[in-house]
């Protein structure tokens, strides 16, 4: 797997010249050197570069500013890809994407991490195997795959650092041991780290500095600065679900007291549910159930349908993520958050309008600036996606310009 | 005020040099080189730039490593200086630093923030100019001032946005106004922040990468992330003592609800002292006295020669910040946790024990790296310490490289 730096330009470059076409989507190589504050020399050097290795193409000419127009460049969507898995307890979702980061495939099944590791693992990688074929994707052409999972986790080794959600996974290799079922590179990344960075870069947050709150079965957060991920000293930042919103509340899993993801998580919601059993019944709920999302699911769709009690529970649940996200606004000095994970996406607008307002008149700099409040547009996919966007940020800037192409 | 690149180094590049000396205190060419990444033929142009104006001087041999013993380059401390000033409510503290950071003069006074601005603000201009003078500082060599207080505020027009301590101050432009008294530039900055950079700077903190919390008669927070502060989108970050701790406290001043600040700063432990009526006695303490930081270094005192009450107290305090310590490290992922000002200063051991305590026991990624905490080396002068660190680092990437050296 290509680690080091190949042919002229420093990779450093290389890797910031190939986001700044793909974010502009098509730019001249006089712009290109503009925005990068990059020589021109060095520019078209980097650009003939990639294009004698198909990453990149002239399409054309853009508006005379005088002289000549100068020529447009742009990617070369299927001239790389990337995987991108998001691995939860309850669910599983792969996609590829292709050098713009445009999504080309996707599957979904169940979760398998209640499985033994090595055969969770091995189901997994037999279905990005199965999506690349499925896909006609040239299987020299995947970069490698980014597994976003929850944390903490060991990014530099791909180990996770977690007894969740059973004593097996503590410690499990499972980077490397899925790099080695397919013979790609594995990054493990955080999933609301990757759902936050999947945001970013299809283009749904304009800025380069936001943060995201990110729901499945736990609560997590992402910030990205700068386009790019906030990785503090080990990468395991942003653990939003595991801070106090109570002094007085009692001990979590985690170690921590009176914890988010206590009063405002799925479980907690559902839980509030059975506790009353008017609402229990309607919804067809039942204790014994292990299926949270589903269940949540059904919380979530009734409330959004009108359900009295349902509503006060998700706005109840709003409430306390609206106090966290203040506190993440006040800390990170924020003034947009993405709301990400598919429990967001089964009750959008009734996190979306609490939590805004709860931000709008609790967060600190409020007379500093507003913080707005936005929902997902890759919905429940955003961290599969991240995944292979993190692939592809890390990989293209040391790829080896070789005779791939 | 020379905010212009001059002569052959680019600006960012010179700052980065400096950086690199000042950090290392000796240092050769080629090293240098390695650790800026710079080549060694623009390293030998700048640093010939530099030493031509009296900023860098050659200070002998370092040990030959097979060749010709390499020539050493050091700062010229009196090359250049920096103000800092601490402008607090309750005091106000001024510092002179020279190039490496070095404090050379200082000197403090009761808090002017309960004037009027104008008012307040010419007392502190001539403060500063009788120190200048004091010190036997060229003025000419002084960069400008580095302004450190509390928020939020516009850092980029140097106008306060709090109507704290009188309504007065809100939108009042502090930063234009004191460097219209003392023409010379002047930089508003966070207090928190300030004595982040500041323990940095002073190499307190060997690591790149930590946080700060920061108690004087508020409580606020700063991040250093790879050297520099983190600033999120307007500078206005890391406000910890306006968090939720507890989802069911009431109102604070800020509009947020259960707000660290009203559990654990100086105020709340006086008020909690004077409830106790044996307690406040025993201190002299006066519920009609407006000067906090006096009648919280009693109880804080009379906490660390053993009165238990007192004791009680300020573990009570110790123990809300760990709590809010854990929030802090759970999202930046904080290795290290540095406590800084007058009222850490005043009961350091006990705070740092609590919140050491709290943050090894309750941390999300303690897994994969312990917390440590530690008290200021600077102690209650770190903010005014940073503030001028503040202008070394933003002024000298800018030098005007002029006939002043």
């Amino acid at each position: 797997m290509a680690t080091s730096p190949a042919g002229a330009g420093r990779p450093k470059t290389r890797g910031i010249v190939l986001d700044h076409i793909r974010a502009a989507r098509t730019i001249s190589r006089i712009e290109l050197a503009a925005v990068t504050g990059v020589t021109p020399a060095t520019i078209t050097q980097v650009v003939r570069e990639l294009m004698a290795h198909g990453l990149v193409v002239e399409v054309g000419r853009g508006a005379s500013t005088g002289g000549k127009p100068p020529t447009l460049l742009q990617l070369n969507p299927h001239a790389r890809y990337a995987v991108g898995v998001l691995f939860e307890r309850n669910s599983c979702v792969i996609v590829i994407v292709d050098l713009t980061g445009r999504q080309v495939a996707r599957t979904s099944f169940p979760g398998t991490a209640l499985l033994p590791p090595e055969q969770a693992l091995s189901i997994v990688a037999s279905r990005v195997e199965a999506l690349i074929g499925a896909a006609g994707v040239d299987r020299g052409r995947v970069l490698g795959v980014g597994l976003a999972t929850y944390g903490p986790q060991d990014r530099q080794t791909g180990v996770l650092l977690t007894h969740q959600p059973t004593a097996e996974w503590f410690e499990y290799p499972v980077g490397p041991r899925l790099s080695e079922l397919l013979g790609l590179p594995v990054l493990l990344d955080n999933d609301a780290a990757a759902a936050a960075i999947g945001e970013h870069w299809l283009g749904a947050v304009e800025q380069d500095t936001f943060g995201c709150l990110y729901m499945a079965s736990g609560i997590g957060g992402g910030v990205v600065v700068d386009g790019e991920v906030y990785r503090g000293v080990s990468s395991n930042g942003v653990e939003i679900g595991h801070i106090t919103i109570d002094v007085n509340g009692g001990r979590c899993d985690c170690g921590n007291y009176g914890c988010l993801g206590n009063y405002a998580d799925p479980s907690a919601v559902i839980k509030q549910a059975l506790e009353d059993s008017s609402l229990g019944r309607r919804l067809g709920l039942d204790p014994a159930d292990t299926d949270v999302m589903t269940a949540f699911g059904r919380v979530a769709t009734a409330a959004g349908a009108g359900d009295p009690a349902a509503r006060g529970l998700v706005e109840g649940s709003a409430r306390h993520l609206g106090t966290a996200a203040v506190t993440m606004a006040s800390l990170f000095d924020l003034d947009l958050i993405v709301l990400a994970g598919p429990s967001f996406a089964a009750a959008g607008s009734i996190y979306q309008s609490v939590i805004e307002e709860e931000v709008q008149r609790r967060t600190f700099a409020r007379r500093a600036h507003p913080v707005r409040v936005v929902t997902s547009v890759s919905g429940s996919d955003a961290a599969a996606i991240g995944g292979a966007v993190l692939v592809l940020q890390s990989e293209l800037a040391f790829l080896e310009l070789d005779a791939r192409a």
